[in-house]
């Protein structure tokens, strides 16, 4: 089995906060990353796949097919977005923990479809200093 | 004559467009960088100084002084905020060529004050593709 | 189960030789880096911490109080440091490997009285080319 | 148990095409990849070892034995070279999935005759954006 | 004045050899790089642009007519390509010195015409350890 | 007339103190760096290197002749050691800003002598925040 990580950037604005909690809770938890108009990153993703090599095309799997497929399901709809707007965090703060776990959940079976690979793990590089991953069961 | 660059690293969103212009100029101009509630970046601010080594020192500047410095007038005030809410962008658009000449024009005379050293350069690394520069009549 | 890694850097000096072995074993063994007065790094350390998503936060752990543990017990210790001085390293040679043990040791249990999430991974970066992993028994 | 992740690069040219497939083909599964007359990379190649730290030393492996065994094997075989020239890739497309297995494959016992570690793990960087990892079975 | 700095990539083969030399005098002056079959790089070409910021729009230069001109002029011809086959280096070897100057006079024109600002550098990143620059007159 | 850029790397051990100075002076102006057993760095040194390109071989320098330069009056000298003990910081405190100096200096005459390519610039990379320019008189 060979694994292969492939990396997707876009910038994106979100706001941590509940408004459902007080404002002190909110300062207390989030910080100044509870600032109500928002602050953003460049958000990076590292998207690995594991699988076999196809004996034909040497490849695991086609990296054009990957790409449309976080063109269309992950960029489209989070690149230059304020997160908070999607209905993916009405009710979920947009960390980038539940971030990572969103995009596992919306690539997983798609990428599953594309041939004998699986994903096997979604990276969200929130800084350079902050990355947080969301893996298979282990 | 030295030069000594230091780096500084601040989260913020912004939006690029004009109220002023109908939404078909803002989207023709500014494309995905004109979504209303914004998108963001971790921006990099660097730093150049230029001046003689002090002997007695061996440096050029004393670097704590310029980090404070920073911490007021920098990201103080855009750290983890909307860069569209400054007084700064009320009447121009928050480009990343307007922040690098509104840090420079905010530092430049509060550097030459700590001594014999002078702002020579102001970066602002708006993604690892894009960096803009303001520096010195040349 | 969500990881997220954390980055931290700090700068160091150390020298690696046995004050037991005679000179030629410690440069057999050591090269260079056996040279007496000591030679340095700035080393990165990346702290992987594994567990489940709060619901309450979205997040996996306060990365404040992640902060606030290395900086009491690892860069209040070691940085701009000479390795060597260090009680650790009376009996053991301050190499990457026996540093990234160590921080392993010193954080385990502090990291799971935070909450619900664990250390994971210790990893040294101990110059671009070398990286250095304590991770859980596989 | 540490692993040490040591980094090496070499400069190549390959082209993604088989002789016995029509032009195509080649060109849909492959793209501009199959240029006929080859492109290049500067592949960088990460070598994870794993093992105990040895008591004397405080090291899992010595790093100069490791380097030696990828000058001979590999460096003096790939560096500077077009990858479809080498016996290993007469039958199989030099694709970085396959390189990262030929990698393996040819350091793995070699590594495990230098003392009580083992190769855990190869990563062939391709691009920035691209990587492929031929580990240990999970 | 702003400069803007903007990033591109992409890889190629290359070899450095001139038909007209001996085999020995190749070896002698380009070493390794003479091998007759090629190897390649990623190269990345930073293209720094200079000029007033255009009051309208906050932006020394449109972004996206930029990238046009790299794709049709540069990527279109060099990426996925021996350089050795293109025109330009009949005569030339095409080092990095080379291309940079190549680059620099297919580009200066076309941005000089999409409005106010010039072409003021262009740097040709053969490696990580190794750049070069074609600047403006100094 | 193109620059050409080439980086190197080296760790070494520094102390910032000045040896007629009382411990609380040493304390102010130079911190954490003052520690008495001194701590270290991993140094890139960036050469930038100005001329014409030779029309014969396409290139503005021999970099296996800088590489040689720099291995023996450099890397032999500085590499894997305290920076104190070198003679030329006997009177001077072995600062970024004094060591970027020192390189010039040592550099300057030997470039010149291999060509027809001039010394232009000396960077010292002391950790990824901080880098040191010693160029030409501007």
């Amino acid at each position: 089995m060979i694994t292969l990580t492939r990396r997707y950037r876009f910038p994106a604005a979100h706001v941590l906060r509940r408004p459902d909690w007080p404002e002190a809770e909110n300062a207390r938890v989030y910080g100044k990353c509870a600032n109500p108009n928002g602050h953003g990153h460049d958000y990076g993703i590292e998207l690995t796949v594991a699988g076999p090599i196809d004996p034909a095309t040497g490849r695991v799997l086609d990296p054009d097919r990957l790409d449309a497929l976080v063109r269309e399901r992950i960029l489209a709809r989070f690149s230059h977005r304020m997160l908070n707007d999607d209905p993916l965090f009405e009710r979920a703060v947009p960390t980038a923990e539940n971030l990572a776990l969103a995009i596992r959940r919306e690539l997983a079976e798609p990428v599953t479809r594309t041939g004998t690979a699986r994903l096997w793990n979604v990276r969200v590089v929130e800084t350079p200093r902050n990355t947080f991953d969301a893996g298979e069961p282990r």
